[in-house]
C-alpha cells in the first residue's frame, strides 16, 4: 500500500500547459488604467520581458520549459503525491483522498514554480534586477531564491506591518540576498506621497505593488515580477497538475473532484487546468476553488472590469472582483487576501466550468489540525482551505455511502505560521465574513470601460 | 545530470543496523548513579519498555523494523540524496559533493526516525503516555508528532527560556496534541525543589531531563523517551546511512569521507555507522563528526565515566565528556549543546575509527549562507556544521587538485531558526570558544567509578 507516489527527474514536465486556446471564448482585452483603452504588448515592455508578455497571450497549447529552469526545478520537483490513508481512516470515509504537496520547495510553497522561470526570462533579456512586492512573504522569498540562483539582484517592497509580523519571512529573503524595503518607503514617488500624508502608515499590498512597479518602470535595468493573477504565472504553475495527472495514473486512479485554494488564482490554476484539459477527452472531473469567507471574490464578487491595485495604477482586467478598494480583514491566510482574481480562472467560473466555495478561518484550521495529527504535515493557512473542502467532500461521500476520489493541492507548509495555529488553539481566532453591503458599495466604484 | 537520487517506498530499510557486534571492543557497562555499580536491564523498566532496553545492548547486527513503523516512515522516507552541483560550481572544486537531506520529515529534522519507533514500542508495551524534555524543540516536536500518530499522550518539559525564545516549536508540539510544560515546573519534586530555591529560574536541559524522568518513574502508565545519546536511538537513525549507501550506488559513487554534525551523536551515527560497517569489506572511508567550538566534547573532552545529566540522576556512561556540570554557551545550534556524547560514537573515536573537528558558529553560518544561495535549502544551525566541514574538504580538494567524493548529512532545515541567520547577517553573532581551564576544572568533578 503506497503512501506517496514519486516521479523521477526525467518526468518533470518539458512543457507548460497553456489553457488559452482551450478557453470557453476569447480573452477579454487588458485595459490601460489611464486611457481606459486596450493595452498593446509593447506597453508592457517597461516592466516585463517580451518572452513573458508573449506567454501572457500565446495561442499555443504547449510552451517549452527552458532546460535551465528544469535544472532548478530538480531541486524539489517532481513534488510528491500522497494518498492520505490516515486521514481517510480518521474520517471513516469510503472516499480516497490524494494530495499533491508543494511545501517541499526550498521556500516552502508552490511560488518558486513561477519565480524561477520569471527570473530566468528576465536574465535572458539582460535585466540586472527584479522588483516585487510581498505581503505574507511567500512570493517575496520565492523570488529572492530565484534571483539568488540566477545571479540577479532582487528588491522586495514588503508591507511594513508584515516586516514586523513576519520577521522570519523577511530574514529568508535577506538570507537569499534580497534587499527588503518596508513599504511605504522613501525610495519611490508613490511611497513618499503616502508618507507625506501619513508618516505612520503601516502599508498595504496595493501600495507595495505601486512602489515595485514604479521602481521597475523608472530603472532601465530593472523589471517587475508578479506572483499570481497573470496568465503567465498560471501557465508556469501547470507543472503541478501535469505531474499530479501522471501520479494519479500510477496510482491507477482518476479524481472525481480536484480542489485547491484560490487567492490570485495561480495555485488553483496550476493544479486544475491540466485536469480541465482532460474534459476534451471525455473525462468528467469537477474542479473546486476554495476561498476565505472574508475575501469571497468568486462566491460574492462580480465579473467585471476592475483595476489590479488600489492605487489604480495597475492594468484593468476582466475578472471576478470585490472592488479595487476592498480592504480584506487581517486573516491568517495572507496569500488569499486579494480583491481580484486571475482573469483565466474568472472566465472559467463565469462560464460555469469550475465551482467555488468559501470557508471561515476557524473551520479551515479545524481541518488543518485533523490533517496534521493524522498525516503529519502542518498545512499553510492558505492550504488549509483546500484541506477543509477535501474533508467535507470525504464526509459527504461517507454520508452518501459512495466511493469518491478526491485530489487536493497542499500548496505549502505552515511551519512559519505557527502564530496562526496558536490563535486557533487558544480560541482567539475571529471568523470574519465580509458584509454584502460593503461589497455592493465597493462595486459602485468599478471603472467604466467602454470598448 | 541528476540533482537528486530518490528511492521507492519499498526501498525503505527493513532492518536497522546495530553496530554493537562490530565495535572495536566490548561495551563499557552503564552505571547506576546512586550505587556506582552496573545497572541491570530490569532497573530500566520503570522508564523504558523491554523492547528498547533489549535494543540498547543487543548482540544482533540486524534488527527488524516493525511494519507499522515503516508505514509511518513512508510519510517522508526514503529521504532524498542530492548531488550539490551548484555548490561545487560556486566553490570551483573538482570534488563531488553529495548530501542526504532529512529536513523533509514533518518535523523538519532527522529526529522522527527514532521518535516513531520509540512511540511504537511503548504503545506495544501498553504505555499510555510518554514524557520527555526538549531544549531547542526539535526532539519534543518529533515525539509529539509520533505520539499523535499512534494515539499516545505526550508531555514535554520544555526549558522555560526556550518556551519564550522558540514559541513556534512550542506551538508545533501543541498542534500535534502534546502538553508542553515550561521547566522547572510545579509538577515534579525536581522542579519544585529548584523553584523553591530560585522562583525565577529559566531552566536548563539538565533540569528538564530530571523532571521528565521523575514523571515517567512515578507514573506506571508513563515512560520516558530520549532523543539522542543512547544506543537504541543511534540504531534507529541508521535508516539514514543505509538509504544513502543505496543512493550512492545508484549515483555510481562511493564517499571518500562521510560528514555529519554531532551533539548527542545519533545524527552522526545514523549516517556514518552503515559506512563504517563497509570497512569490513575493504572500503576505506573516513568519517568526520563535526561539533561546535563552544561545546567541543570529542575534540577537547576526555573519555571517562560521567553522569548523563547535571543533577546526577541519569545513568553514568563511559563517554567523551566536558563534565556533567558543563554549562554550554547560548549558541544557536541548540541541538549540539550537550556535555556528553553517545557511548558508541565515543568508543569509536577513542579507538581512532572516526575523526572529529570543531567549528565556531560564524564559520558555520558563512558556509550555510553559501549553501542556501547555491542549493536553495536553508540549513538548520546544527546542520551548518556539516555544511562548513564539507565545504572545507571540497576547498582542500581544489587546493590539492584532487578528485574527492564527499557525503554529508543535512539533518534538518533552518526555517524556524531565522533569528540565528538574522544575527549572523547583522554581524551580531558571538564566536564562543570554550576555555580549556574551565574544562579541566569540570573534569575534576567526574564520578569515581571503580569496577
Amino acid at each position: 500500500m503506497n503512501t506517496k507516489i514519486l516521479l523521477g527527474e526525467d518526468q518533470i514536465p518539458r512543457q507548460w500547459y497553456n489553457i488559452i486556446p482551450d478557453m470557453p471564448g476569447p480573452l477579454a482585452p487588458v485595459i490601460n488604467p489611464q486611457t481606459l483603452k486596450p493595452i498593446a504588448p509593447d506597453d508592457m515592455l517597461a516592466i516585463f520581458p517580451m518572452a513573458l508578455i508573449e506567454q501572457e497571450m500565446s495561442p499555443n497549447r504547449w510552451i517549452d520549459i527552458p532546460d535551465e529552469v528544469r535544472e532548478i526545478y530538480k531541486l524539489w520537483r517532481p513534488s510528491p503525491l500522497y494518498r492520505a490513508h490516515r486521514l481517510e481512516k480518521a474520517l471513516g470515509t469510503p472516499a480516497k483522498i490524494y494530495y499533491k504537496y508543494e511545501g517541499v520547495s526550498p521556500a516552502g510553497s508552490h511560488k518558486p514554480n513561477s519565480a524561477i522561470p520569471q527570473a530566468w526570462y528576465n536574465k535572458q533579456a539582460g535585466i540586472r534586477r527584479l522588483a516585487t512586492e510581498t505581503g505574507a512573504g511567500q512570493w517575496g522569498s520565492s523570488l529572492a531564491l530565484a534571483c539568488s540562483l540566477f545571479g540577479l539582484e532582487c528588491t522586495v517592497y514588503m508591507v511594513k506591518i508584515s516586516c514586523t509580523q513576519k520577521p522570519y519571512r523577511r530574514s529568508m529573503m535577506q538570507l537569499w540576498g534580497a534587499q527588503v524595503i518596508p513599504s511605504p518607503s522613501e525610495f519611490t514617488n508613490a511611497g513618499r506621497a503616502i508618507l507625506a500624508h501619513d508618516p505612520e502608515c503601516l502599508g498595504s499590498l496595493g501600495i507595495a505593488i505601486s512602489e515595485a512597479v514604479e521602481d521597475a518602470a523608472t530603472h532601465a535595468d530593472t523589471n517587475y515580477a508578479l506572483g499570481s493573477v497573470l496568465n503567465h504565472v498560471c501557465l508556469h504553475q501547470t507543472v503541478i497538475g501535469q505531474e499530479a495527472r501522471e501520479q494519479m495514473k500510477i496510482a491507477g486512479d482518476y479524481p472525481d473532484v480536484v480542489i485547491a485554494c484560490c487567492g490570485g488564482g495561480s495555485n488553483f490554476a496550476g493544479l486544475a487546468f491540466p485536469f480541465i484539459a482532460d474534459r476534451a477527452a471525455g473525462k468528467n472531473v469537477r474542479c473546486l476553488a476554495v476561498e476565505p469567507a472574508s475575501c469571497p471574490t468568486l462566491t460574492k464578487g462580480v465579473y467585471a472590469f476592475d483595476y489590479g491595485d488600489t492605487a489604480k495604477m495597475a492594468p484593468i482586467s476582466m475578472m471576478y472582483t470585490l472592488g479595487h478598494d476592498f480592504m480584506p480583514p487581517g486573516i491568517h491566510a495572507g496569500g488569499l487576501r486579494y480583491h481580484g482574481e486571475s482573469p483565466l480562472v474568472s472566465q472559467l467560473h463565469h462560464a460555469g466550468q469550475i465551482e467555488a466555495k468559501a470557508y471561515k478561518q476557524n473551520a479551515c484550521f479545524e481541518g488543518a489540525l485533523l490533517f496534521a495529527r493524522s498525516e503529519g504535515i502542518v498545512p499553510a493557512p492558505e492550504s488549509s482551505h483546500a484541506v477543509r473542502a477535501a474533508i467535507d467532500e470525504a464526509v459527504l461521500a461517507k454520508e452518501e455511502g459512495k466511493e469518491r476520489t478526491i485530489l487536493f493541492g497542499l500548496s505549502g507548509h505552515g511551519q512559519l505560521d505557527m502564530g496562526a495555529y496558536d490563535a486557533y488553539l487558544s480560541g482567539n481566532l475571529e471568523d470574519y465574513e465580509y458584509p454584502e453591503q460593503k461589497i455592493r458599495e465597493a462595486l459602485e466604484r468599478l471603472p467604466k470601460v467602454d470598448l
